[in-house]
C-alpha cells in the first residue's frame, strides 16, 4: 500500500490507507487510545481501539517513528475533519530515552540555551516548523520578484583573499598554508557582476567575526543581496526594495496564513511608499521628541532605531522607515557621496519594528574616484585588484542592498533574539549542533 | 525620458527612446558609424550618422558605458529587427585602457588562466553570459520542482565544529581562538532536518580542501542537496533525482533556447528511466568490454566513468547512467548497507557524459546502528553529538543526494575544465578575483 500524507487523508474517507510519521502524542485510556501522528504535512488523529495496538506503543517515547494503517472516517471535531479507525501500528524507529522537554504542547517551554542544545529535537515543535516555513517562503518571494524584474541569480565565492568591508571582523582560514578569509558579504562580486548582467541577486551565507554577543547579532547569517545598474540614485534601489517586501508580504499572506496564526505574527502593511527621513533630520527628531542629543553622531544606536520606528508607527502609520544619507565616515569606501552635501552618502538603512534589517545605497562607479577613496580608507589597491578591474573596464551607475534573512524573520514574528530565527546559530560560544 | 532595455526597442518603432549599456562594438566609417550597444538584456545597433556623435567615441575603448537617445527604426537585417537612428550619445563611464582581449568576437580567445585573471571583464562575453544564465536556470528548475514535491528549503551553517565527511580534506578556521572547520557538505544538517520537515533541500557553497588540481575539481563549489524521509530504499531517491533532472532540462529547453544555441549545447533526453548498473556489474562490464580489470576495486576511476557513459550512450541510448551499490569501505559511516550483500551500500552515483555529477543513497536511520558504525570509522560520538541526537529522538528511513552545480553545467555545455563553469573559481593556486 502506498503511503499517503496526513493532509491527503480527507480525500480518502472510507478507504484503507497507510500513513507514517512521528508519535506526537498519545492518550492511553487503558482499553483504547488516541494517537496523534505527525508527518511533514501536519497532524492526524488515529483511534487505537484494540489494546494490542496500544500495547505496542507502551514503553516507547514520543517521537518514535511509526507506520499506521487504518480506515479514514469523517469526524468533524478532529483537526482536518477526519481520523483513522481500526488501526494497525508498526514501530519503525522506537525512541527509548525520555525527551528533555515536551514538543507537543502549544508553547515551547525551555529557555533559549536548552532549546539550542536540543535543536534537532526542538525544531520539530509545530511553532518552530511554522517559523522556518516562513523563512523558506520569504526567500522564495524574494527570488520570485527579482526574477520577474530581470535579475539573474549568482553564486559567488565565500573564500576570499582580502576582507571586503574591514579587516576587523573577518574570520581567517588556513588556505593550503596561505592566509585567506571568509567573505563578510558578496559586495565586490555582486558589483562586478553588474558589469555582466546589469541586475543580479544572491542568497547566501555571510560571516562576521564580531566579538559581541547581543540579541541581534550572530556570526554567520543568510544575506539576501541585490545589485542593479543604470540607476538614477539610491532611491531607485529603495523603490526596488519596497516592491520586493510588498511582494514577500503578499506571498506570506496568501500561502502562510496558518503559520502566521500559529506564531501570532502580523504582517506590516506597506502604503504607496515607505516613509523616508534623512539622517540629520532623524537625529534632530530624536532630540526634539525624545530629548536625546545624537546630532552629528555617525550612526544610530539601537535605542534610536526603536524611537524612530515608534515615531513612524504613531505619526506616519508605517512600521517600516528608511533612514538615508549616513555620513561618509560611517560607510565603506565604495559608498557614493551626495553631490549636494559631500560629507553624506547616497545610502540608506531600512528600520522595521525597531531594528535595522537592510543596508544599501548607491556605489561609486567611476574608477578614479573609487581608487582615490580606497587609498583614503587605507586599502591597498593591489589587495582589491579584481574588484577595481571591473571599474577600469566600464561600470554604470549602480547600487544595491543586503538584507539579513534572520533579522527580517525575527522582526516579522516578534522574536526577542536573533538566535531563535536561525536553525543552527553560530555565536561566540556556540559552534554546535 | 525613461530608459528602456534593448529587448524592448522593437515595441517602440517610430518613437524616440533612451537606452544605456556598454560599447560592445563600433565600426567607424569616418563620416558615420555603427555602434553595437550591449545591456543586460541583449545587443542593439545604433547608427551614428553625425560625425559629431562619432567623435565622442573616438579615443575611448570598447566597454565604455554609454547612454544613447535615438529613434527606433524597423530594420529586418538587424538583430531583433530594429535599430536606432538620429542618435545622441553621452559617455557615462569612459574606458581609457585597452582591453587585454576582445570580448565582442563570436568565440572568446584567451587561455583559461588569462581569462580567469580578467574574469570581471571576460564574463561579459555573450557566451559567458549565456553560460551563467543557464546556471541560474538550472538552480531555478531544481527549486521549482522540489517546491512542487513538498520540500522545504533550508539554510544550514557553513562553520562547523567537526568535519562531516573526513578529516582529510577540510579547511580549518580560527574561530575566536578555537578551531572550527568549513562544512564539506550540509549532510548532517539536512539529515537532522528530515526529522523536522521530512523533505528538505539546500543550495549552498561547500568546501573541500583537496590538494589535487584536476580539471574536474575545485575547492569551493555549489552543492544542490536534498534529503527525504519515509523512503523504501535508495531507488526512491534516484526516482526523485530523475524527476528533478527531467524538469530542469525541460525548463532549459523552453526558457534558454538562445543560450543553448550560442553555446552549441545539446540537452540529453531522459527516457522512462535512467539506466542502472550495480557496481560489481559495471566493473565486470568494463573488464569484458574494455579489457581493464577493476573488479573488486572500491571506486571507479575517471576513465571507468568515461567508458560506462560510452557504453550507456551506445548500447542503452542514454547519456546518463546510475551506478549503485558502492562498497561499504568507500562510503561514509552513515551509508545504509545492503541487506542482501552487507559489504555493499544502498548508494548511487549518477554519471553524465563521462563524469560523476551526483552522489547519494539511503542513510542509516537507527541510532544503535549509526553509533556502532561511527565507532568503526573511528569517529568520536561526542564530536557528532548534535547529529546523533536526531537519531536518538526518532528518524525515519531516509536518503538524499548532493549534486555539483558546476559539474552539471560543465557536462551540459561540454566544457573541458570545471573552472570554466564557475564565476570565480577557487583552487590550489587561485584565490582571486
Amino acid at each position: 500500500m502506498q503511503r499517503i500524507r496526513t493532509n491527503e487523508a480527507s480525500t480518502h474517507v472510507g478507504e484503507r490507507v497507510k500513513l507514517a510519521g512521528w508519535m506526537h502524542n498519545l492518550r492511553d485510556m487503558s482499553k483504547f487510545g488516541f494517537l496523534l501522528l505527525r508527518d511533514g504535512a501536519g497532524i492526524l488523529q488515529a483511534v487505537l481501539d484494540s489494546p494490542a495496538e496500544l500495547e505496542k506503543l507502551r514503553g516507547i517515547q514520543y517521537e518514535s517513528v511509526l507506520e499506521v494503517e487504518g480506515t479514514v472516517v469523517a469526524e468533524p471535531r478532529a483537526v482536518g475533519g477526519v481520523e483513522l479507525h481500526d488501526c494497525q501500528v508498526t514501530v519503525i524507529s522506537p525512541v527509548l530515552e525520555p525527551l528533555p522537554f515536551e514538543i507537543n504542547k502549544k508553547e515551547l517551554k525551555p529557555g533559549l540555551d536548552t532549546f539550542l542544545n536540543y535543536a534537532p529535537l526542538g525544531l520539530r515543535h509545530p511553532q518552530k516548523r511554522a517559523l522556518f516555513r516562513l523563512s523558506a517562503e520569504i526567500v522564495h518571494g524574494f527570488r520570485e520578484y527579482l526574477n520577474q524584474q530581470g535579475f539573474v541569480e549568482i553564486q559567488t565565492p565565500k573564500i576570499v583573499a582580502a576582507a571586503t568591508e574591514s579587516g576587523a571582523n573577518v574570520f581567517s582560514i588556513d588556505y593550503f598554508g596561505r592566509p585567506a578569509y571568509l567573505a563578510q558579504s558578496p559586495q565586490f562580486y555582486k558589483q562586478i557582476m553588474v558589469g555582466v548582467f546589469e541586475r543580479v541577486f544572491e542568497v547566501g551565507p555571510v560571516f562576521r567575526a564580531e566579538k559581541h554577543n547581543t540579541a541581534r547579532h550572530i556570526n554567520e547569517y543568510v544575506s539576501l543581496d541585490i545589485e542593479m545598474g543604470f540607476i538614477k540614485d539610491h532611491t531607485d534601489v529603495m523603490d526596488m526594495l519596497t516592491g520586493i517586501l510588498r511582494h514577500i508580504f503578499q506571498r506570506l499572506a496568501s500561502s502562510c496564513a496558518k503559520e502566521l496564526e500559529l506564531l501570532k505574527a502580523k504582517l506590516p502593511s506597506i502604503g504607496e511608499r515607505i516613509p523616508v527621513l534623512r539622517m540629520p533630520d532623524a537625529q534632530q527628531l530624536i532630540f526634539e521628541r525624545y530629548g536625546a542629543d545624537c546630532r552629528g553622531e555617525p550612526d544610530l544606536a539601537p535605542q534610536h532605531e526603536v524611537w524612530l520606528c515608534e515615531y513612524a508607527t504613531q505619526q506616519l502609520g508605517s512600521e517600516l522607515i528608511f533612514i538615508t544619507h549616513y555620513p561618509v565616515s560611517k560607510r565603506p569606501f565604495y559608498a557614493m557621496p551626495d553631490d549636494q552635501e559631500p560629507t553624506l552618502t547616497k545610502s540608506f538603512d531600512l528600520l522595521f519594528r525597531g531594528c535595522e534589517i537592510v543596508t544599501g545605497g548607491q556605489r561609486i562607479h567611476r574608477y578614479e574616484q573609487l581608487l582615490n577613496n580606497a587609498r583614503k580608507w587605507n586599502i591597498h589597491p593591489e589587495d582589491i585588484e579584481g574588484y577595481l578591474q571591473a571599474f577600469r573596464y566600464g561600470m554604470p551607475p549602480h547600487g544595491g542592498f543586503g538584507m539579513g534573512l534572520e533579522r527580517l524573520l525575527m522582526q516579522l514574528t516578534g522574536l526577542a533574539n536573533l538566535r531563535e530565527a536561525t536553525l543552527f546559530p553560530r555565536d561566540l560560544d556556540r559552534l554546535t549542533p
